[in-house]
């Protein structure tokens, strides 16, 4: 088996932060990231940009000298082990409600004990949330992380594809966050190399499956109409992170920093009892023909 | 012991959502509260009044043939009992910055089974969400809630004040949500009666409470400043609701209606990365002097 190298993770990790927010600052021309290195970890913060209205790039470390209980509940070989967990985690909410919003996340986990292997794992994908729909933006976004995927195995897009759509769901919606993308928990399957150079080719292509979906989009005019919905359909972001998400709930029960944790909630959120869109819209289509799981590559 | 008359509670409970939509819409003078009956409840929203931008005054009676399992785990006695579920629960925002949020709720639960007793109890309440405080408001609702507690016993307001700080609070932030009021659950000492007079006595007060308050500051001019802090303190609301109310998230995993379960979140929130009052403003005041427990009738 392969050899686990923790700093080299933790060094692909930080590279990836840099160059995450690099891309999006050249691509927003305006605001620039706002770093706070916080002890464990740094977040960096956009606001107010030219095409983002809020976006947050956190890298975060933590470890401890025991596993937390709640961790090893259904995981007992895990018990008084040491652990680290390290990741890259982004929410990228454009000002032009014409820009999907963009969720990634790569996260490595691993725990030690002396004389005895490591235990490890990786974790991750990226997915899109749309408030107008376009079908060209959804399948250069999926064959993005199709093509991401490709060198690791033919049954790779599929089987994370379906488990971002069931993931990212809003079971009291009844409803889709959005159009999905990839998600993957667990992963250890042949070796720490492979695993990690998957994690690797995920966020690497998350810039290239966004970017140009936000140069394309950009100069779209939009108005009053399309912010309120816009603002409107950012209340499911925040009912999904508070309500639903591993990554949310688990850093706020074991004390993680809530500021960094909370970074992808919107700027501006709105809710409006019973909302419905109007017939043959196109706030409509979004519900009908691109939050319904599809595939995106047929 | 006394009979349990589950008539008597709805019909108190919709004359009760009738009197405080009917004391609010004089009191707003603008809007009226719009009322959409949905089989299992009666949902009224007021939007966009003088006063209150957004508020819901919900009615639910829900029943089922059998105790959901998640309902037994700690209660295995009621396992397999038919049971109705009851109350009234309310949010209203207001529009001006100086004027409080508030929350009342007040619920009854009893489970039958043929040749046996029934097993029900009482919960209730009402807090008070202030973005800018004002002892003497926060005087007035406390000894309200103080006053209506006083002919069921000393230690009952202590207590439920108590409660009330003790479960409106955000771990995460280290904050509590207001300025409290009263909390209650699993009430049944003393008997039906008696409970069921508590649980008026509460419901009863909770106009003589806030209106007064909506009534002494409703004139008081605000600005861009004033709002923004509203919208950002509001997301301390969609975080308490979304994350720690427990009616809020059985609501939503037991299948009950999204939009009436919802309608507490607040019209428009924003969420700012770690953002701090100033030092010396009325907004850090309302973290140093009214957020942290106090005893308001001393």
């Amino acid at each position: 088996m392969s050899h686990v190298d923790i700093a080299a993770v933790k060094q692909y990790l930080l590279s990836l932060q840099d160059h995450i927010c690099a891309e999006l600052e050249v691509c927003d021309g305006q605001a620039r990231f706002v770093e706070d290195d916080w002890g464990r970890g740094r977040s960096r913060v956009m606001t107010d940009g030219a095409l983002i209205e809020k976006g947050g790039v956190n890298f975060s470390h933590v470890q401890g000298d025991t596993m937390p209980a709640s961790a090893t509940a259904h995981r007992p070989e895990l018990a008084g082990r040491r652990y680290q967990a390290m990741g890259v985690s982004l929410v990228i909410h454009p000002l032009n409600p014409y820009l999907p919003t963009s969720h990634a996340n790569v996260r490595f986990f691993v725990a030690e004990k002396d004389g005895e292997e490591p235990v490890w794992w990786f974790g991750g994908g990226y997915d899109l949330t749309p408030y107008y729909g376009f079908e060209e933006d959804c399948r250069h976004w999926h064959q993005t992380a199709f093509e991401a995927c490709a060198p690791f195995g033919d049954e790779v897009y599929p089987r994370y594809k379906q488990w971002c759509d069931e993931y990212f769901y809003l079971k009291h919606r009844d409803e889709a966050r959005g159009v999905g993308g990839l998600f993957f928990d667990d992963l250890n399957e042949g070796g720490f190399e492979r695993s990690f150079g998957f994690m690797q080719a995920v966020g690497d292509s998350y810039c290239k499956a966004y970017v140009p979906i936000l140069q394309r989009r950009r100069e779209m005019p939009w108005g009053e109409r399309e912010r309120q919905f816009q603002l409107y359909r950012r209340g499911r972001y925040v009912e999904f992170n508070l309500v639903f998400d591993r990554g949310t709930l688990f850093g706020l029960q074991s004390g993680g920093r809530t500021e960094s944790i909370l970074m992808s909630l919107p700027p501006l959120v709105r809710w409006e009892y019973n909302w419905q869109p109007e017939d043959n819209s196109p706030e409509q289509a979004l519900y009908r023909d691109f939050l319904p799981p599809r595939d995106w590559l047929a």
